[in-house]
């Protein structure tokens, strides 16, 4: 036979068992948090329609989509899992309630330069809520607490939640003069972490005209230690600094009673998160000790989700966690948590008798009690059967011979301890159970 | 602005709300089901390279797949989880241990005709156990259990999962002389619930020669009440016959050790499975008040799961549930359990006071206890919020105004009973999350 040689092709996570539990603990934790502040999952096609798809997007994000025809149908897979909730929205506008408070967490494709830790094919984990018209601003202020629990939940300590708003900043650009130049003087900005403000500063004056002075006053209220303070002399000269200095301050005001502690928060003037799309907050996220990654959770306020579609305003707030990305980052850097079982069974039950049948009732009984069973009846010698215990990493092996069937008792191995320990039969799927439950107490990461 | 009509392309399952939380709760019951019995989650790309992918594939499968390239890749979407699966045994096959057992529900892809209940995008949710050269007997008389154990916790009670032996089919063929003709009067066989008996006699000794007294005999040994006794007189006469009626007596004999209650099995001679791939125990599940739905729960053992990418040689066992299919009919036959919440809340606080502070921090202690809560805070009359409430479906309505916050209680409703009550803060989110576990209890299929 003619064979073919198997692979996957590059720029899409295929991960070995033991990672595959890793991820799934991730994700679930995602799910759970979520869930917990009121989201309901949705699922959307990953095909759609490329003219529904596509009504929006244009420049480096069209070119990287996966696009072909399928008999007359011109189709795309979803390169982001905001434009199908536009869609969502805008095509079951009068079936749902709003606000409107959805989760998603799903894959999404884009063709980019294949590079150690870019993906083709990840996971984006998304929150959004949804208004008909208008969204209350304590939805603005609810997203931190969502971040803090899902990466505290996790099991992160040391990561950072950033925020800033879009009408401070084109209110600021407005009272100091700047108004026709603020998308310029905004895209500068976004370059202060990484070209410093010296550089910012050359690019305000020497490409856009901003007078020194300016450029200089602006950057000094940028960088200020206390930014809420630092904007207070601009109060009463524009409505729109106004507003978003009365948003800024409520979101500050509620972070305590949402178990948000302050050292896990911060108000920073620099961030702008791109360009058009954002009109009130903006989140970003980083882990303290790995800023090199960039923000590992972002998203923000924004005015019309779902123009494109329909001409009803609505206006929501949301996040987006680059789940793949996320993940990859974490086993590079050897932060999850290894202590964590990642085998696929609580339990290997070797029977050791002809008749399965005491073993076989062994399994439904653990199964039955919650416990994850494997009958492993191949014909191996008995230091085979060990070593593949060992190698799927299973916490407990159950002997079950003659001697233990005439008795009513089985043997039960834990393989961490190497102690062995004779159990009667109709208590060991609680004995098991009791010690499962304790090795899965953990965070997913350990920091 | 010009607009695009939004809409999603037919074929693809795209769920409101309600019936998507339906939809996870059935997913979760299949995920739970398979890792208690010991099987790994994996999750392998939806694209491949449509080399590797239809290195088996032909016929009516290949005219149904997206297929299509991206810069110089040919690329395919996934039509089946096993084709997958192999190429990913034979790719890590040195990072395995065997046997392997995994489950995979992930979307797979088939560009069929649009009609009502047939779909384009699809979940299907597979297990697998594969060996390494060799797969113990035992593996194949658990699947019964696996089946019993997932359809049980759906909440689903008449059905029935009917198993036959291909080698049991094909040793008899050889015993009636029939070897020559197998793979005729094995498709012809596979037509007897649809067409009856004297059909299948008819097409056997008019189109395929076969003599009138071994139709006749063929078709009463397949028909008969108790195929196990049937079977007897042939033994002795047929390795390949024997073999697989001793696999079949395993089969039935664990059953009930693994927990199948012998009113849910039978054994069924008539059943073939398709012609090539299988070699071994074959499983359908029928469900018996509809049977025009066909199985939803079918697969067998195979010889060689990976043998167009490797020279290994993999036997295994597996079975597949159409999930989108199984949850499209349960949907149409009024199944679903509607008495569970499918609320994405279990608590919707509407706070009264100016000062959301008290609000807040009560919906923090609610989501610390385990309790899913979210605010409404959009300033809308009494009725427009409580009108929310009722479409969203949610089981309690928190109320928190002066008086409340003054006394250190919350008034809790029940928007199933209309009773209200008064809780003090502190012991509310436990007073919630009992009566929620409450509501929550009970399977998702209701029959």
């Amino acid at each position: 036979m003619e064979r073919v040689k198997a692979r996957t092709l590059s720029g899409f996570m295929e991960l070995l068992p033991p990672q595959q539990a890793r991820f799934e603990r991730v994700k679930a934790v995602l799910e759970e948090t979520y869930s917990r502040y009121g989201f309901t999952p949705l699922d959307t096609p990953v095909i759609e329609a490329s003219e529904v798809l596509l009504a929006k997007a244009g420049g480096e994000t069209e070119k990287q989509i996966y696009r072909f025809t399928k008999g007359d149908s011109d189709l795309s897979l979803r390169f982001d899992l905001t434009v199908p909730l536009a869609k969502y929205v805008a095509l079951h506008h009068n079936e749902l309630s709003f606000p409107f408070r959805r989760y998603q967490i799903g894959k999404v494709y884009r063709g980019e330069r294949a590079q150690r830790g870019r993906f083709r094919e990840f996971y984006q984990a998304d929150i959004d809520v949804i208004g008909d018209g208008a969204l209350d601003i304590i939805n603005e202020a609810e997203i931190p607490a969502i971040i803090y629990q899902t990466f505290t939940t996790l099991g992160l300590k040391r990561f950072r939640i950033r925020v800033n708003n879009r009408k401070v900043l084109n209110g600021l650009f407005a009272v100091l003069g700047l108004e026709d130049k603020a998308e310029d003087v905004m895209r500068t900005i976004d370059k202060l972490e990484k070209i410093g403000p010296e550089k910012v500063a050359a690019i305000l004056t020497e490409d856009f005209g901003v007078e020194s002075n300016t450029a200089k006053r602006l950057l000094e209220i940028l960088a200020t230690g206390d930014p809420l303070a630092a904007l207070e002399p601009f109060q009463g000269k524009n409505q729109l600094f106004d507003k978003g200095v009365e948003e800024l301050n409520t979101v500050v005001r509620y972070l305590g009673d949402f178990g948000v502690p302050a050292d896990h928060f911060a108000v920073d003037l620099t961030i702008a998160r791109g360009l058009d799309y954002y009109t009130g907050t903006v989140y970003e996220t980083v882990l303290l000790d790995h800023p090199e990654v960039g923000s590992v959770c972002s998203g923000g306020r924004y005015d019309n989700l779902a123009e494109y579609y329909t001409e009803k305003q609505l206006p929501g707030v949301g996040i987006s966690i680059g789940l793949t990305r996320l993940f990859y980052v974490l086993q590079e850097q050897e932060m999850l948590n290894e202590e964590l079982p990642t085998a696929p069974t609580d339990v290997l039950i070797l029977p050791m008798t002809e008749d399965l049948s005491p073993a076989v009732a062994f399994a439904t009984a653990c199964r039955g009690a919650g416990v994850r069973a494997q009958l492993y009846t191949e014909p191996k010698k008995f230091k085979a059967k060990m070593n593949y215990a060992d190698r799927i990493g299973v916490p407990f092996v159950a002997f079950l011979g003659e001697d233990e069937v005439h008795s009513g008792v089985v043997s039960l191995k834990d393989m961490r301890s190497g102690e062995q320990e004779k159990v009667s039969l109709s208590s060991a799927p609680k004995w098991l159970k009791e010690r499962v439950a304790a090795l899965n107490i953990g965070a997913p990461v350990k920091e």
